[in-house]
């Protein structure tokens, strides 16, 4: 969830005051416009780990737009009269009013977790919990409130950093009672918020996940999606899911994903490539028909820039398996019989039985890459196929399915060089279409939607592993190596 | 959730065949419509207890529609292929496409519950299941599927006397293997169905409850909800929640439920009443000063038919209260600001401090009364209304409150008579309004409005209390002393 928030996300001063002044503005506008008319109550929902800057968005947010029309409640933890009614009162009475905009500084979500976390409710307790959550926020959706759920990120270093630096003001390690008390927990409590962030991110109301390692790019991101929010639901006569997955903030757009954290340059020797596929596959082949296998199944999902070598790849892969035991679905348009189906139905059909493996060339992510940059589905159904998604996955994975999923990255110059390779090719050219030329026009599209699926759909049970191909040999040992990796921690 | 089932639902032979005649041809004629536009799926879920007559229904509709668009699917005990997939695996692969009815025999609420009542699943890990569930078919329902779902219902006489039958048939004890494993623990496990009915009876999909103790009333109501739900859904442009909450069977409208069981002949005699009255009033009084009654709190709400004697039963209350600890609210039309915020919000603003009594006259259940018929919300809103309502009572009970609710029942004649006297005596004519009189018209729609209220959100944890009212002493004597069982069960 937040890979793509660990990258370095930056705004210069210059930039800063430019946009800045550009968007109290246009925030003003849509507050008076809102107050004018009264369609709809607005909630925000500021959340995030110690150090992040909760109370700092806070005040610029009070700054930007006009504080009368403005409810700011920040919950701590329970008062004597909060703690006589149930846990979800203080929040119901401190609801704004249609015409209003109310910012809620901690929320169900802190009080769940940290139940979690520090008291005695188990996971089936706390999912429990997230899924009263997520009713309660449906049903405030159908009452028309319009919610923004902003979780403000810092990665391990920069919350050390933060609250060292906070530490030196005076009286300034009073609020940071969090994450002393996480400690050295900090990887499983982590993985935990990870989880309940994921979970509740619904179609109707999906987090977004603010890399708030830069004050200033934080606070314009968070108001760019208020804005966005509110613009797009002024706009629309019915209430719909209307928070953007992605902002632009500033005045070039920071697309900066996960996608780009990998390391393109790695690469592998011809000698060394050869020795070294061999005893990965050798390994794979070994795991793969040993005993214990008889009592799992291997899922393996490819995806990736066109040209990005899948097909090599998984030749690569199939090379060590049993053919009577594995298969390869290569998945194109849906048939006629496939569209007269709920989507995730062809390939609950090619789910492995036990001791198999069913390797997919391109899967059920298609709902949130081409359908979604293509506008084959509606952005009310990419937004609501995550979680179907990770639902998915976790189905397989309870029943003890190995669910191992690759991205293949390339950079938009090595596309190119091997889409003229192919197209001089002879015995290539089929495999370069004009609908590869024009997905290559969307590049950028793509990138965005590359990075929202990996932060959406990385889950700690079916994580993704990116994996640098501009080598293909170095791609094709990482690939048969992972799977390796991931079996043995498994067996 | 079965109360109204378990009232006598008969059909005679002649009306049998009128409308058997007619509900045929009906369904032919939506059956054929969707077989040629094909715009989406129906899938049918029967379930319900062992002997209900699963079976029989079965084909029954596989008499009555065209079988060659029929997929029927019995899922008993998984078999070997299944149990190397996830447990929906088989539900998925079987799936109705658009242009068909799919019937599914079993379904993953039998799988559910099955882990529940004879494996090792907590009612946090059934709850879990159960979420995940109505996460499934909310998804089913956004692709487009038409969910039906429907629980085929016997009370516990009627269930042994129909098993008693079964087993008389050659080779007939065969199938009630669940009835068997059930056995003692007969009300448990009913407890635990009935709650999970509950909990997964949605907007988008509620559970259609059929009274299945007169075989052709059971068929009837199966094929005319069916009907219903494929023509309102033929006959919108978009995907909405269709089933009918309570379908109309036979020529003349049977709309019994559970209010037609209350007696109002209950009367009591004026030195018994003073006498009985008094009694319960100081039991209450020393339930309510006591010290244990500081840990909890005490939610009263009375609904009933206008001229019921709400007024005067709350005043029999409130004198055995301590005045400074109680608070009645009467809830009139919402006011400007209360109309501003979710329809709960002005409930949840006068929940009671530990230690304190809160009593409602009319409550958050005008949502699926006087707003539901008159038409001041929507369909799809009060469907939704019965799980918020139950959630919102959940989080109050889960918290120490105790909720206690009443429905103070009269006849249509006595109601006739209390309004005449009420015009007829000076100091009482301003009780009387147009309005009652126009709600007097639309005595039948209010009845089957309070029936659905009853069955789906009578829960364990806040069970409805039928006052049969015709008798204002019997009524008021009847409400205190319903309290104090309430307190001293809980105390």
């Amino acid at each position: 969830m937040f890979a793509s928030a660990e990258q370095t996300h930056k705004v210069d001063k210059t930039t800063f005051k430019t946009e800045e002044a550009k968007l109290r503005e246009a925030l003003l506008d849509v507050q008076f416009d809102l107050v004018g008319k009264k369609p709809f109550a607005v909630l925000i929902l500021l959340a995030g780990i110690d150090g992040a800057g909760k109370s700092e968005v806070l005040a610029r947010l009070n700054e930007w737009l006009d504080p009368r029309h403005l409810h700011t409640m920040a919950f701590d933890a329970r008062d004597e009269a909060e703690r006589e009614r149930p846990p979800l009162w203080r929040y119901w009475i401190n609801l704004p009013p249609k015409g209003t905009i109310g910012i809620f500084l901690g929320s169900w979500y802190r009080d769940a977790l940290e139940e979690h976390l520090f008291g005695d409710s188990s996971s089936d307790r706390l999912e429990r919990d997230l899924a009263a959550m997520t009713r309660l926020e449906t049903m405030l959706a159908d009452e028309g409130v319009l919610l923004i759920k902003l979780w403000l990120h810092l990665s391990r270093a920069e919350q050390e950093k933060r609250l060292a630096d906070i530490k030196k003001l005076p009286g300034g390690g009073r609020h940071i009672i969090e994450y002393r008390r996480i400690g050295k927990h900090y990887q499983q409590a982590m993985a935990a918020i990870e989880n309940a962030v994921r979970l509740t991110s619904t179609g109707e109301a999906p987090w977004v996940v603010v890399p708030s390692a830069d004050p200033a790019y934080r606070d314009l991101m968070v108001g760019q999606t208020i804005l966005a929010a509110m613009q797009k639901r002024l706009a629309s006569d019915r209430p719909a899911p209307t928070v953007p997955a992605a902002p632009v903030v500033g005045a070039k757009p920071d697309r900066k994903t996960a996608l780009d954290a990998v390391d393109l340059t790695l690469s592998l020797g011809g000698a060394d490539y050869k020795e070294k596929l061999a005893s990965h596959q050798r390994r794979l082949a070994g795991l793969t028909d040993s005993k214990r296998f008889r009592d799992i199944a291997l899922v393996v999902t490819f995806e990736g820039h066109d040209a990005a070598g899948k097909g090599g790849s998984i030749r690569r892969v199939t090379r060590a398996l049993d053919p009577r035991r594995f298969k390869v679905h290569s998945i194109a348009a849906p048939s006629h019989e496939e569209r007269a189906h709920p989507y995730l139905w062809r390939f609950w059909r090619h789910i492995p039985r036990k001791g198999n493996v069913a390797i997919f060339d391109r899967t059920w992510y298609g709902r949130v890459l081409v359908e979604r940059v293509e506008g084959f589905c509606s952005e009310a159904e990419w937004l609501r196929a995550y979680s179907e998604i990770n639902d998915f996955e976790q189905q397989l994975t309870d029943s003890g399915v190995i669910v191992v999923k690759f991205w293949l990255a390339i950079s938009k110059d090595e596309q190119l060089r091997r889409f003229q390779e192919r197209e001089n090719t002879p015995y290539k050219r089929h495999k370069i279409t004009d609908e590869d030329w024009r997905n290559r026009e969307k590049w950028d599209d793509y990138a965005s939607a590359v990075g929202d699926m990996i932060d959406r759909t990385g889950t700690d049970y079916a994580p993704w592993t990116l994996v640098a191909s501009e080598d293909k040999r170095h791609a094709r040992v990482m690939i048969v190596k992972t799977l390796c990796e991931r079996l043995e921690a498994a067996l």
